[in-house]
């Protein structure tokens, strides 16, 4: 699912920095030099990344996704920001890509036909409270839901917990899609509901999506069902 | 901005259906059969889609940007839950795309590497008070809000009212991004703030970007700021 853009940048880079998972999906070019990380260390990652630029060479910081998505694009003007007053000078593209909430909306059917709120689970880089307040108002309001980083080894009660905050929002039949490892040779959808969800079906490569009490589910003969959302607010047709 | 895939359904296709503007940025191919309608008639365009499909035509439904964000995905699966039974046998392939979000978001730097919304603004399909209050909800929990559909000449007041409404929820120098016919020729981004933001400036073509408190603004010598959202809630690195 990779853009034409995004195959030119990777081959006229001189320096692929990124996380070592990502770097190895990238084909081998001579005479391009890798700079391979763990996936901790994203500021550090961008501010060598721009030392190299600065220094003349032409480099892509790799990410898989869209990088604009809860990736390495925010980072690296992260780092601009705090980092040499020359590197605003510096010429930054961003290639987007299609995100990974894009890839499992359109494995599901077509959840995403309506208003939507995409937001990180994760409580590394924000308190939980502050999730589960814009988990309830985005439900509240009529948002349908697509959650990053719901699980992980080190964070294995925050999915569960979000869900028990909606019980109260929703109605217990809203369907709740775990799409993990989209575009994968494992990849795996299941479609269940916000009243029968297990959250341990989710790790760190599941994309959740939360319906709103407008997204429908089509049933099919011996298939997942699809979901989408209709256009129109209070649709029956 | 195609993706590989994209390129292959539409190469692959014995029908194309879709909105005349769309259909006329694929190449022709010779044998193929071209159904364009006007931009008015998704439903329509959908059952068309899908009655040619069930004799057995291979259909392509072309949408630009992401089909399955405000676009005919959605209708596609809202006239197969209303229409034959035999349609729900179809294989239907949602092909994901670089919805406008992305696109916009990586010309202005990284404004959504925090947790965002997408809703249209669009009153044709459902009522204006839920726009606003769904704006509202979004703005006052921390969300960085694109709006699909901001203007057109038949909804010239609505974006200068969706801004009336954020300005008591958001400090007046949130950063308001209008980005405009991205990726074609005559693409125009401008960078403004929820004070100063002249709605008129946006058409039919803008995506339009409002930050959250939390979204910076790189200012450059003689060139757009750059936009990001820190990962973080309430960075200051």
């Amino acid at each position: 699912m990779q853009t034409p853009q995004a195959t030119a940048a990777l081959a006229a880079a001189m320096d692929l920095v990124g996380y070592a998972t990502y770097l190895d999906r990238v084909p081998l070019r001579p005479g391009q030099v890798r700079h391979a990380s763990d996936n901790r260390v994203e500021l550090d990652r961008a501010r060598h990344a721009l030392t190299l630029a600065a220094t003349g060479r032409e480099v892509a910081v790799v990410s898989s996704g869209d990088p604009g998505v809860f990736a390495m694009a925010s980072a690296v003007f992260e780092a601009v920001e705090h980092g040499e007053p020359a590197w605003r000078a510096l010429d930054i593209t961003v290639v987007p890509g299609v995100s990974a909430v894009l890839a499992a909306a359109a494995r599901l059917g077509a959840p995403l036909g309506h208003d939507f709120c995409v937001l990180s689970l994760s409580d590394n880089l924000k308190p939980f409270e502050v999730v589960l307040a814009r988990l309830v108002a985005a439900a509240s309001a009529g948002f349908v839901i697509a959650l990053y980083n719901a699980a992980s080894r080190a964070r294995p009660w925050q999915f569960g917990a979000a869900l028990d905050e909606l019980r109260p929002v929703l109605p217990g039949a809203t369907p709740v899609a775990l799409a993990t490892a989209i575009s994968r040779a494992d990849e795996r959808v299941e479609v269940a509901t916000l009243s029968n969800v297990d959250p341990a079906r989710a790790d760190m490569r599941t994309l959740v999506l939360i319906g709103s009490a407008a997204t429908r589910r089509i049933e099919r003969d011996g298939r997942a069902p699809w979901l989408y959302t209709p256009r129109s607010h209070g649709a029956t047709t």
